[in-house]
């Protein structure tokens, strides 16, 4: 059975793609036409979602490496939001594209292991990744890993954030010189160590911004056993020439767009429109990556 | 209307009571008498952790300021685990009792602004308070201290957390000479300056453990306008001395406790075993605090 980075590598090489599609639902942006606008009822507005991304993962389910769903979106939206990320992870299953919750979970001992149960378990939210907050030390780290290595999946601990705000503590400079993501880096580059499969990947993944392409360099370079999982491009400013250097030979990340490929257009569309973008942004980052380095 | 802290506090004097009873279902520990012992089906367990918490709310109401419920152990029983957890939020505001929810939520822009709405608004999951992670930066905390503040609710943000590996990130020394934790600290009481209610409060709380006596010294010094919630009392070896520097004059704080109040016994006198723990932890932290300082 493949570790969840052999699957990623894989699917990158046989689909030649690189995009993660981000599931980021926005009830007032959804068109008319999928399956009628959001009303303030929860279950309608679960029920258009569905209907909503179903139609773009039928339209774009060859051309992407992944699918990732923004969790907070769907906890809104109360019981039928957890229903509707229940059923859109069972729909991404089916079709054999690993999908990664973007939780940012964390937290201690046994409830740490309650969180990698929930999300890298058997259960209905259970998916190949998920992302992890590490302000709480490498023994809130562990359980998760150890859950990851279990079942063949994955974990993405948050490095280096795309947001402006992730100066404020991720860049402040330690004592020993270092900026704190750095720190965060290495602690979890000696544990990436001690779990590694054939290709020499953990299942500790980062999240690095695409906003910051030179912390991306440096992090890649400190983080050869990792997956990248690189948001912010696009809508948040990233663009392929900044991702580029998430890649090693063509491989080893994933870059997310959510804004970008969703919610294009309001006409009924919408879900080729996400196509003709999901296309656009595999090939752009394409061309920008070498081979060879 | 009252904010969170101001109603934190009425409920501190009236009852004279600081304890926060911690919600943490664990499936493995439940009496057969409560509503049978939970088997494999999430949904069988969910039914018995609603029966066995709501007997322990009915034996603990009058003793406790507030409840708080560990959200991880609800989203790994899936769908029914949310239902139960959506039922016990119910059961505790119909006491008008506060609620916290602890579900260390962190994200940006437009995500954080979905997890603030779906905890602190006025859906199922809300709750009168969240516990929320910095190590994305302030512009991750603004979104809920915005939505806190227009619906008198609150958020209590990790400073200090009571595990060991707290010290991997939250206790390097940076450049400037303090800790991360103090660092976070300052630019947390920054932000407290611009929104506080009549008693000098704000809703930024924070999260200092009761394993940290010393840090909760200067913790308390470092952030006079937050609400300190405590973790770490009881089974992670807190005590009743090591708490009493979270209060000014008796108040401003709450000590949780889970495990030294939950699953004390296998027997049909659970509910009454928790509500004699209570009382114990209650008595012994008002004994230990001076309610001149």
């Amino acid at each position: 059975m493949l570790t969840f980075a052999e699957k990623i590598i894989e699917i990158t090489e046989e689909k030649n793609t690189r995009v993660c599609l981000g599931i980021d639902p926005r009830p007032e942006s959804h068109p008319l036409t999928a399956g009628e606008r959001f009303d303030d009822d929860p279950a309608q507005m679960a029920k258009a979602l569905i209907y909503y991304f179903q139609a773009i993962i039928e339209a774009t389910h060859d051309l992407v490496a992944c699918y990732k769903l923004q969790s907070a979106f769907f906890e809104t939206l109360g019981i039928p939001g957890m229903i509707a990320m229940a059923q859109l992870i069972a729909d991404i299953k089916s079709r054999e594209i690993p999908v990664i919750l973007d939780a940012k979970r964390g937290d201690i001992g046994s409830t740490a292991e309650a969180y990698a149960k929930a999300y890298l378990g058997d259960g209905v939210f259970s998916v190949d990744a998920l992302t992890v907050n590490p302000y709480l030390g490498i023994d809130s780290i562990e359980p998760f890993v150890k859950q990851a290595d279990k079942q063949n999946k994955g974990i993405f601990v948050l490095v280096k954030t795309s947001n402006p705000g992730s100066a404020d503590f991720q860049d402040l400079k330690l004592a020993s010189g270092e900026m704190l993501y750095e720190h965060v880096a290495e602690s979890l580059d000696a544990l990436c160590q001690t779990v590694v499969d054939s290709n020499g990947y953990s299942p500790i993944g980062v999240v690095v911004g695409a906003t910051h392409p030179q912390e991306l360099v440096k992090m890649r370079y400190a983080l050869p056993r990792s997956i990248f999982l690189v948001p912010g491009y696009g809508a948040q400013g990233g663009g392929a020439g900044d991702v580029a250097a998430a890649f090693r030979k063509g491989s080893g990340a994933i870059v997310n767009s959510s804004r970008g490929l969703t919610y294009i257009t309001d006409g009924d569309d919408f879900a080729e429109q996400s196509r003709l973008a999901t296309q656009q942004m595999r090939d752009a980052i394409n061309s920008s990556i070498s081979f060879s380095a």
